[in-house]
């Protein structure tokens, strides 16, 4: 085995040159293995390479600076040896694309200065609080009592979108409370002091003392470690503290492991990624996530799924233009030659057509011309294309998810899915299923769900902030009689501790088994169900329509 | 000849695809000419062609859409015939790229939504006035009494920089006025009514009635005509009535001709491109601007100049690290392989070493590794280095300048520069002769100036706002005896009508020669010289140090 060990390459007086030269010369002379010395790595943006990258439900596309970049690579290891890089700005610090067999060990991510803003209550009456900034608060500025957030430049500011609170001694969400506790961050009114400290004015509650506010602005500008157009690929034991956006994308890769990973808290920070811990679009063979752990992020822990594409014009019987639909989830390779493509109505998301894909140019990130091998004037204008060749089975075994806003998994794939033997403990709904066309458009149908030996630790405190149950599956605008959206799910052997009681709600599934399952403190444990093939549940749990 | 006419290509129910299908067409199946008959062609930014920009001076580097893209076209001519290309949102409307012999002709480019919001005043006491929406307001909006202006999505906003004032009478810029002529747009207090006025508060003067205020955000996220790394390429009668940034940009590209093009408002609308009129960067051959009409931008009518590089590391005897020094004008193509380099101090901006580029890599869009053909341990860490090889001519003949923010021309070409028979209107500074190095880096020296026949008439008005001369040299920090920054400029045979007298300010220069011009109000002419090599000035103007 042929290892190069980063001590060997440190020559320039440059850190982050260095970086890029021994991540070079490991793949030029094909080393099996690069070694770096356990250390905190800081990275000089200035210096990063850069690829124009379209990560999905990021927007912002284009030029991306990356500290880490693996490009091209095959059968190599890369072992940090429990570094951390520390970034500082907009960065996708670890960027990992058309490789094959590469493992990456023993990395943790920061980058103290997102777009997050951590202060502490220490005051508050009437209709104004004081807060004390903790961190992150450097790209924040109070100008004529407004509070702003920059982004990289001097020209752009970011959309303040929402305040999250997090119990001072718990360090769990504030029961009770979801997004904007005290109000929407641009309903109130500034004013920032010499000493570190923001008094916020025109707040609807005033939170305990000692709790945490988070201030954010949303902007996805780069996210933690990117992965795409890559095939067996294993991250063991790589943590993100805090990026940007996402902890970890992958897109339109196959036979992904994720093993002893996660988003970790640092010192008294209670947020880690600015958006999902993980997420997957357009992937295929098996996706594995196990032993993680996943903490507060601003977004669900997963999220898996494709994407619904709309068809906006018949160029002739075997052509269409289609688009993609959200602007943060542009410029993806999510139609190739030869996929199966299928069409589904836009009113019930129920499949009428397959075609295969002939060919296809990206006119933009956003436009696509496809040639099909059948005709297509079966499919009218309007409706939505989703791909059946990019579709991956998921596996989430023993995984801890906590205290992070939002969702816990939100499963979207046509795959066999298995969640097993997780830990719970979710402000909004732990398990959603959600593929919808009015936002995001993210399909699609899940097909064989398997959710055993789970403990759902108080899920869902946000007094429906994040969603109303444990388990949730989100309805169409339409059904069809004895037709389905979903395939099978089977929730067994689980631990349900909930004293609202509000189990799941089961939607357009063909088939439900709810069975063996320990529910703890519920008075009246309960499922609401609507339009299903068939249904199967334990004794104790009162089913409602 | 082969002639192309659009209305052929007329076939998808989509204009904007039919257009990319048009010149699609005229490109591969060689047409000499294509015809778009006189219309007004709507574009829909969702169908439009796009490559990835790094447009100089702009920022914002990486995807952009192109209505009309002219790229690795060679021979042909586009005729529009008059039309107008109207587009909305973020755009570059037209690109000309990789192209060779292209003459373009009789087209106007709207695009009514940029960040400029022109408004009137209505009514005004103590410190409010009431202005009514003219134009451009769409994209802006009040919240909690601050004013935004949206970027392209949900998640940016751009800064607010700057409002101008201009008569509501003459069209011309407010006479003693220049930036924020009611107070800077972020220290004041807006309310919006719903009949289309805004209320705004804390104005620290109260203009006249009938007076027109425009508030620019300030982001330019595309250019009106884009022309880059081209030949022979002809502009005649193609005129910007509205764009984001600049109207024109040129870059790295050889013999342009602009004739009886124009930045022209339309309407009451006294704006037209959101920064410089024409910006020409890293040119070569000859550029010749005439019978131009350049009015209403928001940056001066014309820049030429190259770019200095900051030199941050030396990696061995033949290699440096080269920087592109702000953050707007990143991803250039400033450095190819033979180009000649020239070091200069960055006390005095004079030169002490010239080396020719071996090789250069580009690390990412700030930062170069180049390797020479000569040692460079002459060349310190933090001086600058400028191309001497891509450096042009300029011919600036029978123009008009007038209304517009800011100067007229920003001149710092190496190569023969003429400035002849024109006509100046401006409120700031007519002509200056700016090479920087504390923000924009734009070199360098001009060589050989010569400004004759031009009409000045009451150029400079803003009280010192946008400088203080009708034609200015902007001192180096330091100068050494008997060398000069400066080659030689020669004013003759112009008209100058000035009531304040102050003519120029020579500075650093081998030689100037001021005769034989008509001035005419002035009581007093005068100009100010500082470190010359030699002057000869006409008999009435006033030498003064």
């Amino acid at each position: 085995m042929k290892v190069l060990n980063f001590s060997e390459c440190v020559k320039s007086g440059n850190d982050t040159y260095d970086f890029m030269q021994a991540i070079r010369k490991c793949k030029q002379e094909k080393y099996d293995k690069i070694v770096f010395p356990k250390s905190v790595y800081e990275i000089d943006t200035v210096y990063c390479e850069q690829r124009n990258l379209n990560v999905t439900n990021h927007g912002i596309n284009g030029p991306k600076r990356i500290a880490l970049l693996i490009e091209e690579m095959q059968g190599v290891e890369i072992d940090f040896c429990g570094s951390k890089i520390v970034t500082h700005g907009i960065i996708n610090p670890v960027v990992i694309r058309n490789s094959r067999n590469v493992t990456l060990k023993n990395l943790y991510l920061d980058n103290p200065e997102t777009m997050v803003m951590q202060t502490v209550v220490e005051d508050g009456e009437d209709d104004w609080i004081k807060v004390k900034i903790c961190s992150g608060g450097e790209q924040f500025f109070v100008k004529n009592e407004m509070l702003y957030c920059a982004y990289n430049q001097e020209d752009l500011y970011v959309l303040l979108s929402s305040m999250i609170e997090f119990n001072g001694v718990t360090g769990e969400i504030e029961r009770g409370t979801a997004d904007n506790p005290i109000g929407h961050p641009l309903e109130l009114k500034y004013e920032k002091t010499d000493d570190g400290y923001i008094i916020i004015r025109r707040v609807k509650r005033i939170p305990p003392i000692g709790n945490y506010i988070l201030i954010r602005g949303y902007c996805r500008a780069g996210s933690g470690i990117f992965i795409e157009n890559s095939e067996k690929i294993e991250l063991k034991n790589v943590n993100v503290h805090a990026c940007y956006g996402m902890g970890f994308v992958v897109q339109f890769s196959k036979d992904i492991t994720f093993d002893s990973c996660g988003t970790r808290r640092i010192g008294n920070r209670m947020y880690t990624a600015g958006a999902d811990a993980t997420h997957f679009v357009g992937c295929q063979g098996d996706i594995k996530v196990r032993n993680c752990y996943f903490e507060g992020q601003f977004d669900d822990a997963l999220n898996i799924h494709g994407m619904y594409l709309g068809v906006t014009h018949r160029l002739s019987n075997y052509k269409l233009l289609v688009k993609q639909m959200h602007y943060q989830a542009t410029g993806l390779p999510i139609i190739g030659r030869g996929d199966e493509l299928q069409a589904v109505s836009i009113f019930n998301h129920l499949p009428f057509a397959k075609k295969t894909v002939k060919d296809v140019e990206y006119l933009n990130d956003q436009i696509m011309e496809v040639e099909f091998e059948e005709e297509i004037t079966d499919i009218p204008l309007g409706d939505l294309l989703e791909n059946l060749t990019k579709t991956a089975n998921l596996t989430f075994e023993k995984n801890i998810v906590k205290d992070n806003r939002a969702r816990g998994l939100l499963l979207a794939g046509k795959g066999k899915t298995k969640i097993i033997d997780n830990y719970f403990h979710t402000a909004g709904i732990a398990i959603m299923f959600e593929a919808e066309i009015g936002w995001w458009f993210e399909a699609g149908a899940t097909a064989d769900v398997i959710i055993s030996g789970n403990k759902f630790d108080n899920c869902q405190t946000s007094n429906g902030g994040w969603g109303n149950y444990v388990i949730e599956y989100v309805p169409r605008d339409e059904t069809v009689e004895d037709e389905y959206f979903h395939g099978s799910v089977k929730i067994t052997d689980n631990e349900f501790i909930t004293n609202h009681g509000m189990l799941a709600r089961f939607n357009n599934i063909r088939e439900v088994v709810l069975d063996n399952n320990l529910i703890k403190n519920a008075a009246e444990p309960k499922v609401f169900v609507y339009h299903l093939g068939m249904i199967t549940t334990q004794k104790g749990v009162k089913v409602l329509k």
